[in-house]
């Protein structure tokens, strides 16, 4: 099977008319830098670094698909480690796609939802002003269909937060960190991918008893404890490798491209 | 031996003159809960919570000394959590002392010496520039004074990475993360207490081969990596521990007060 | 009768329910301090003040309701007056309710309206923009129905400068300041409670010949003069009284709490 | 005796020369309107507004001296007032000179000095951060050299707050308000001239036992009532006639110009 | 004939009726300028300047239209030039109405739409944010309907630049500058009327080929010759001539008034 | 002769030495991209664009000194026109080293004394605040030491506006706009190389008859005429060739460096 090719300002036109580009975000999204020979197969990561480039490179990749690209904000010179991943780049002549709040917040291709499936949870609304957008979500438990039910109005089911956190081992991995502040059945969980502590308020003022989020921090800690919410800490990497595997999944079935996802963890 | 005591407005005072004041902090630093009674005995904790409450109200504390306090630059409102909290202050007669950057950066009672010292380096500069303060310090490795050297000259030593970190995990316990950036040995190593890992690069630019924080975080663990310079975490809490003790040794001193030293790692 | 008794829970979503939260405000609006035995007989004053902490404490209030609460966008200490407040108002298990901008602007419960249905004058429009809301109300003179009149199609009256001022003091009290700047009759007129000195051009650019305020101030009195535009100042206190009874009235008719007024006047 | 003329930009040299032009101020400091015949007769007063441009013209002024002038930081049209007030300087060829803030503060020509010394108390020094600088002055009791005392140590007396109120009154004139916030005698005092009630909580912290500015305020209240500090709030007007007095007087000295001073009080 | 006259205040309705006013401007749009004898005869003009009050007085108008007023955005005092240009406007009791970008940007009486047609091109579109408005205008090459074509779906023609600037000259006049950065026929072209060249990068990202502005700048040379996209800066006062103009004709149809445009070119 | 070669960061060292890096720019001053091979030999141009880049590959430049570099305070992707501006830097291994304000106001080695020394005039001072920094060059015309003077005690000569123009022509060449705005002479000149139009103000106020710039513009046309102020505006480009080809002469010296000037102008 003959590979399939497209451009850059196809892929850009595309990225514009799937993603919400209003939303405020430090980062830089879309094509951050260019390429020339245009995108037959995407190398696909979290994270912009010199292993992806290598891994991509070897694999024959002409474009990068990552969560977090090369800007964030300031302008920096292309000097030390910025010039060496520019100019490998360049040399190789290989595309950086980013996508980052836009892409953790998309309703199907995103990381919050991959999260919410990956745990097999139902996406039940969103929460959170940030900058005047929703950002988190919040999942509920799936009924047990099978189960009879002496309370048929029930759209929910409860799960107790030990047997929430084995799920969470068994579907996605151990958490970086776990704390179960009270006794009371797990029912609303806030979601939000990557580093969204500042979200744990929000969440109990929400009416959360629960949130999964991807860092772990000091700061956050007794916070949680008191309010009390539960909290999963699953890392930062792993709750954010869903997004651009659902991307290029739906770049490949739009544009014929083929994709590869590099797995490189930092465990953090 | 009878107890001295010293009044809230005379802590103050002390606090005042012994501090930088200027530092831009979001933390609201000096009394943030004041008390009736004066202080005679402090309770000591990194954080202000509901098991240092406790566990000062069972030690007969008058005072908490911590390190993070109640406000941290937001007007909220004294509902929930932060009710439930300054309720408990006001019930048990307790006051509230809180400083945060102006002790990370004091450089005998500070955070920052603290763990130079504990690791028995040598404290050898500031730099970085954190809205118009030098906030970050640098470290040399002391020469071994019993040791001839053909080099009379050299004012510092060097150290391998892997002999750092076993000397960190021996006078301070098992740090959150490290990471290996380069080969070279470790000769100037750049100081953050707490969440300093927005240092990294600054202590790369300063020339340091080596970076101690308390935070690990996922952003920036390709930096480093990359840069190259090393990274050694040692958990938020444990890299703060040092400010508060070394300033009630001082209050001790001071005014006579009595202290007690509670430790709730957050493991974080 | 038994007194009903709501949770503080109830009463906030009341509150957000029921008035416009989107107005910029430094007042923190809603409930500022909890409290644990929930409400059943509210405290109801202009100033949040220890006379008023008093009053309701010997009137057994569980609630204080008040126009000016304790928090005004700066984050600060509870030490000095702070803290006694806020003792006094734990100790006595008493919450805090404070309602600012959004009860002045209440088309049926706020302020502004008590004022101009305690002149018997007639809401006719909103003007003013204050940070993109329109904040100041119009009021017209109703026509006496009992007088025939040569002009059928005319909706509203005129009234002489000195009437009003009568009117006024008839019907509220002897204003702080009157100031008569031409000498056309009155038939629109501007109205904002409390310090509202800032709309007095906006008033005259919207073609009000008249304006009603509570605040009197130097620096407005040569621009109404001159503009000219007649000036009414009743008063802070004297102007911002009418909300929270309102307000009061409507919790005791929705939740059966009852309520109780006190008058701690400033003469300001 | 030939009246002496000076230049617009001779008296603008003066004012650099002599005040401090560093001072954060809404106002627009020096010569707001030029004119063409230079200035010989200066007609002086608080306000800048039709009445004074009546008496000055009449009185044969050639430029106006003013606290409060034409421009408060927001650019604004020549239309309706400000029209009218700019076409009559104009066509009178009389110029406007305005200067605020940097006449309160100043420490031999300011408004605070005049207060002080019209009340026969000291100037003990500064206190007060706004923007960067100290604008608050600290006034203390002079002591009776008459008569003997035993404390020969003590360089200032003190004063019952009710014989500082008629000390006010028979030197200055009735204040528009006192308030006795406690029975201590007064002994350290805060002063501002005008609007300066936002220093009330900087002159409690400072130590000051008395404030005396010129509004009067609602919000002030309560809040100066519990600190507690006595508050003397002599109006804006009368609190404001000093500066622009002792400014025309050392204009009369270096540069022999005559001037004439219109009071037209606002009575706030 | 006798010359109908008109209020400021008529002006003034008919000016916030007909334009946008929202669009972010640091010019004050409007009456800058009030008179006494309202406005019969408008004297019309691109810059607001000694020679056009000259110009005006000459031909007895009582009003300036101008598209470059007095005031941009800093509160200055009326000193020097200021002072000169108000007196005599004042002395000759003459209303200064200024339109800027509001007058830029209107689809029938505007500069941007004056100049597409003077061009004789089509209007086909706005885009390029300017703080929240489409503040560029795009135009297309009229189809020559006496020539058969093949394409008949074709809307629109294309032309070379060589000929679009030869068009430019014979219509309008010289422009300061052309550059001609490809060998693409011109088919969409961006343009912006006075000082245009911040958009000369989103008419490019937009699709245009070509954009024409008034001013010349270094800055923009090589950034448009590499985009690549052509340029023609015609001057930002020939390109600004159009919407005062049309402006006036539409007063003169409205009110009756009679204009006269003052040609005062600076030639650049 | 054998080139030598220095690293970067021996030339950037030399340049934090050398110039004042406190100035506020908006350019992003120093090594914008790095090259691995260090710099032997300068390619010396005012502005960073594509022919420069051709002319610097073809005399074997392995660095580029400019004016006008590539970043301009806003993050932009590496796409278009940046991405092969940046590919064939990273592809010749040349360096990029820009220095805008920073190299405007050296004392020695910038524009502004170059520009002063073309035309034979004397640095006289330092005027005009640009955001804390003085940065605006006042200039004086030197005394014919052959002739004899009757006033000895004069430092400076006078000298003909179109004189002055004369000498601007014949020593630098023709300006883009010369405007006489008055008949006196020429004593006191303000210099701003390139973009210093928003100075004409400052400059007179400095007492100023006449300003040089690089920039002509509309808007300062009828500004310098009615002042008045005479203007030469030489062009962006022909007023800014000075610095780089000072700083590249002190790289050559410092170094052993070799470098090359493009003469590459816009006529802008």
């Amino acid at each position: 099977m003959k590979m399939k090719q497209c451009s850059l300002q196809a892929l850009e036109e595309y990225l514009h008319a799937t993603f919400n580009w209003e939303v405020h975000d430090q980062a830089l999204n879309g094509i951050q830098i260019a390429n020339e020979r245009g995108v037959s197969k995407l190398g696909v990561g979290v994270d912009f670094c010199d292993d992806l480039i290598s891994a991509a490179e070897k694999a024959g990749c002409d474009a990068l698909l990552v969560h977090h690209g090369l800007y964030w904000g300031r302008v920096e010179a292309l000097v030390a480690r910025k010039y060496r991943l520019v100019k490998r780049m360049m040399a190789n002549d290989t595309a950086l796609i980013a996508l980052h709040l836009p892409l953790d917040l998309h309703p199907v291709l995103g990381n919050n939802i991959g999260l919410i499936e990956a745990l097999d949870l139902v996406h039940s609304g969103n929460f959170g002003d940030y900058k005047g957008n929703a950002i988190l979500f919040e999942a509920r438990i799936k009924r047990d269909s099978n189960r009879k039910s002496s309370n048929l109005e029930q759209k929910y089911a409860s799960i107790d937060f030990k047997d929430l956190c084995t799920r969470y081992k068994s579907r996605i991995g151990s958490p970086l960190m776990t704390l179960q502040a009270h006794d009371r059945s797990v029912e609303r969980i806030g979601i939000c991918s990557g580093g969204g502590l500042f979200g744990v308020d929000m969440a109990y003022q929400h009416g959360c008893d629960t949130y999964i989020t991807g860092d772990a921090n000091h700061i956050a800690y007794h916070q949680a404890k008191e309010l009390p919410i539960n909290l999963i800490c699953g890392g930062h990497y792993y709750t954010e490798t869903f997004g651009v595997n659902r991307l290029a999944a739906a770049l490949q079935k739009k544009f014929g491209l083929t994709y590869q996802f590099f797995d490189l963890p930092t465990h953090l």
